[in-house]
């Protein structure tokens, strides 16, 4: 079976991540809660909107993500069992290219550099599982769509859906 | 019609940059047409053969490739009329993937970062041609596959061959 896995919101946390720069320079203290159903920069006023887009284009945003509770032990176990490529639509920001590799080759290594995607949509994608945060990549892809659970798409209910990796290792493996 | 094209051999021309860092590092004349069928690090002496290998290893190499002629011509009219992507396999050098990027952004800025694939295989690529020089991506294809003629593939008779991108324009447009 091939599965394809999103980095941001399902292996890397990059929605923390905006919370956490942007309550660190603007002095504020919004947690993920206040934000289900929202882009994190619909969450802040509009003067502040600008920069929390641009935090994507900044060196280090992609390197320093975190990792997404559970996700290197189930994609660890899935591995063994099945062909599971990255698949991360990275292209509209030059600058992490380089990061999103590095940071696999940290956290992800056993995911080899044969079984990594970077692309700009992936409605060209051709397996049969697709884990993402985003219904623009699940719509159209003609296999399993698994929608992974992220403050922003917590009000989509047109997707199959993992709260967690925990969710995800019950389904597949 | 969904297209996938190739970058090294087919709109890049990094063959003949082997040879130029080659020829010039140690004071050689050698001859992409010598060269028939083989790698070019297949063409020189063997202790120099790894000295080729790490060329793609280094800072630049990808940046500064030459245009394989008539690409960017036929490509933008290809462009108009199909689905084109570019699709690499450039994840074994984590260094050239942003180099890569800045490249398409120079030479082919229509086609836009939405249809920019950099990957490790091209097994999982869904679509209608695929435009490369090598057999292990062309095998696999679901699609036509088209083998851009390059020296190295010259004795390759498996598939449908392109010598030029004149050739393309006449398969394609």
């Amino acid at each position: 079976m091939i599965i394809f896995v999103d980095m941001d919101e399902v292996i890397a946390d990059a929605y923390q991540a905006h919370i956490d720069i942007y309550n660190q320079e603007f002095n504020a203290q919004i947690k993920a809660e206040e934000c289900h159903g929202r882009e994190f920069w619909q969450c802040v006023p509009q003067e502040h909107q600008q920069s929390i887009k641009d935090h994507t284009r900044r060196d280090g945003f992609f390197q320093d993500l975190k990792i997404i509770e559970g996700s290197q032990e189930v994609l660890t176990e899935l591995s063994k069992k099945h062909e599971v490529y990255i698949a991360s639509a990275a292209m509209e920001f030059p600058q992490s290219l380089r990061e999103k590799s590095d940071w696999l080759d940290e956290f992800f290594p056993f995911i080899s550099w044969q079984n990594r995607i970077l692309c700009g949509n992936k409605h060209v994608l051709k397996g049969d599982v697709l884990i993402d945060d985003r219904s623009k990549n699940l719509g159209p892809f003609d296999g399993r769509s698994i929608m992974f659970t992220s403050p922003h798409n917590m009000n989509v209910t047109s997707f199959e859906r993992a709260n967690s990796w925990k969710d995800i290792a019950d389904k597949l493996l």
